[in-house]
């Protein structure tokens, strides 16, 4: 990964770079919202016991200890803490916390930090953002969730300085009910070995099956079915060519021909039913999504989710739910390593009001409070160095403008990347909208 | 602390009172950008060295640890990482690594969670969130510096729904300058006695100046500064009157003044030189800053910091720089739990689109649609339960339209706290201004 960082698996950006960051964060905020996602935030920290109810990715956490506890006893500390790995764990809990302040189905958008202590040799981030949505419900959820919520991860990218992307999408419940019919027991593993379809290729997968039992002829059928997709209702037949046939691959078949239907009308070819697409994760019971970037497939998926029927239960309830997660740093890495999209400038100011000598630096204040009022970004030139000094000091941080205040009080602002220079009046003077504020275009 | 949490010292909110957070963290940004500081964030994580560079709060740190390293040997581990305690060290350290790629004076917010291992007992917050601003040179920064950054700040605490605050300055200098004037050599135990001056009193404060060897003689003048305050010039006569001077003195006041000056054009009121303003950390130089909310001064400083001349060195260069942090969470903690602000609803939704039936819930989306294209946050109903059920779940959010779709196709939008319901086209209608999002207002 390209991402400056002095600490491995730790990217950090210059000025400029957050700049393009943040407004990547904005307007992906900008999308949940006009959807009706409510912003939540959870702490950074859960239980080490509420982080590993999810075996799996237990490995990957970072534990934390109060450094005056160091060396001590173990059962003299308190519970063992841990930075959550991702949004999914720590609303879960948060839902079940407060299921009774909040209305269902309840939808939430968060965007927050998250930590996993991988191997620093494999490259991968440490620390990165996710911006995740999530549509749960108290006891039931309604299937026409799963339709919307790629519509609105497919709305949300497509204002990002990013090439189109191709939403993948399966259903769990073709995959469970063709294993039930070609008397395949072990679901799981049957997941397990297609989700690796793309890394170890169809030779690699069938000897993995044969490998957990599996017959010749169900691992035959199993990649038959992996090896179908496409946008319309043609891969639905496809599928049902096969001649397994069960209630549970109707209902599946059905609601993937209700989201490429819905999605022909909305974003049409951003969808695409795949039967490869497995998700790891046991817990999906339902539509599974994945999403590629055209022209950067390597990046693997940049958006994942599905549907779960439990996404926490305390015994007496259950919140069946819908969510997809976006891995935030790594998309905005690639943008930055390629230049895909570049900030107008590094700061967010838009006026600098050059300062005479230092005995008159409150008239330039005062040019500045008058532009501020008025919503314009204004600095104040640090030093009464030459005018020649102060327009390089703006041009270094692609400031646009530079106002000045001749000994005789009159007052003149010049736009530095034309050089045209003009009499403004501090209670009137209007940049142009575009250069209000810092924007963000698709680089070269 | 009034906040909710599961696990003490670790804040959550509600979807309601996230949106008054959030409000308060977009203004905060708007006014920060306003005056051109950039945005920046550093990871969570710093070297345990780097952390302890600064010896006295290394207690505080949480170290982090693999989950799969722990009860292996310290020497098999990664050299040791803790979390941030606070956006100072970890900007400090940023500025050494990328100096190259800034420009100077380097002007930038940070707002970012931050974490201390406090004692639970305390009632004080483990994590919390803090709102930086820094001006940092390279080799010099002006003292003008030094007065914006106050200004600043009343500026972006005016524009959120607290009471006015007042900002609290001092000078070291003059602190300085008058322990030389009057013999004592260890400023630094003057000052720390001196800062605690609210919380035992001049008594108290006397007591452990003598424990520390201080003359009598040398605890009153001290005293007796600490105990002078004002807005305006005649405190500075009243610290001359005191009778001790020294050029360090002269430059302290003549600094004091000039604030005071400028505070009283830009913020009449709102500062005020208080003598006894001594801040604990001992790399501050010049003025210092902490900030009294009205009516709740139990709270302490809401926001403090100062002019340091050396943020960060690496022996060949040195940055000098003053700035400021506003305690965020605890200020968003007691706005809550006054009811200080509360907002108008708990989502973002300003329209829910009924749904007559599923069989036209496509009708629904298509109107949700239109009005989301023109920047109208809009939900469809999740169910088609009878229309009163369909109000009660657009009320129980706050969401003040609910858009209905009549059996002969005619469009109708009603503002469920009038009850009023027009014909609307979903083309054209828009909602008053003020309900398109939600707002922020001051509680009863």
């Amino acid at each position: 990964m390209p991402a400056r960082t002095s600490l491995s698996g730790f990217p950090e950006w210059l000025p400029a770079e957050r700049i393009v960051e943040q407004s990547i964060l904005d307007q992906l905020r900008e999308t949940f919202e006009l959807h009706g996602f409510a912003s939540l935030e959870t702490r950074a920290v859960e239980t080490l016991e509420e982080l590993q109810r999810k075996g799996e990715t237990s490995k990957e956490v970072y534990i934390l200890e109060r450094l005056q506890d160091r060396g001590q006893d173990h059962d003299k500390k308190e519970r063992p803490l841990g930075l959550h790995f991702d949004l999914t764990v720590p609303f879960a809990r948060y839902v079940l916390e407060n299921a009774g302040n909040l209305t269902f189905p309840f939808r939430r958008y968060q965007i927050q930090k998250v930590w996993r202590g991988e191997r620093p040799q494999d490259g991968r981030f440490r620390e990165f953002t996710q911006a995740d949505i999530d549509i749960v419900g108290n006891g039931t959820l309604a299937f026409h969730h799963e339709v919307e919520i790629p519509l609105v991860i497919i709305e949300a990218l497509s204002k990002l300085p990013i090439p189109p992307v191709t939403v993948l999408v399966n259903n769990r419940k073709v995959v469970q009910g063709f294993c039930e019919g070609i008397g395949v027991e072990d679901v799981e593993q049957a997941l397990r070995s297609i989700d690796k379809l793309d890394k170890i290729g169809p030779e690699g997968v069938a000897a993995e099956m044969r490998e957990f039992g599996f017959a010749q002829e169900q691992v035959d059928r199993l990649l038959e079915l992996a090896s179908l997709s496409g946008d319309d209702e043609k891969v639905l037949d496809d599928v049902r060519a096969l001649g397994v046939s069960n209630e549970l691959i109707d209902e599946g078949l059905e609601e993937l021909g209700a989201l490429l239907k819905a999605a022909a009308k909305r974003a049409p070819h951003r969808v695409r039913a795949d039967l490869k697409i497995a998700r790891g994760l046991d817990y999906y019971t339902g539509t599974v999504y994945e999403t590629m970037l055209e022209g950067h497939e390597d990046l693997g998926s940049i958006c994942s989710g599905g549907r779960y029927d439990s996404l926490a239960s305390d015994g007496k309830r259950s919140f069946p739910g819908v969510g997809i997660s976006i891995g935030v740093s790594r998309l905005v890495s690639r943008i930055l390593a390629e230049d895909l999209a570049v900030a107008s400038r590094s700061v967010p100011t838009c006026v600098l009001v050059a300062v005479m000598n230092e005995d008159t630096r409150e008239l330039s204040d005062d040019v500045a409070f008058e532009l501020r009022t008025r919503g314009i970004p204004t600095e104040v030139a640090p030093s009464s160095a030459k005018f020649g000094k102060q327009i390089r000091h703006a041009d270094r941080r692609g400031i646009p403008y530079v106002w000045f205040i001749g000994e005789d009080g009159a007052h003149e602002v010049k736009d530095i990347r034309s050089g045209d220079q003009v009499p403004a009046d501090p209670k009137t003077w209007e940049p142009p909208a575009e250069d209000l504020f810092p924007t963000v275009k698709p680089g070269e």
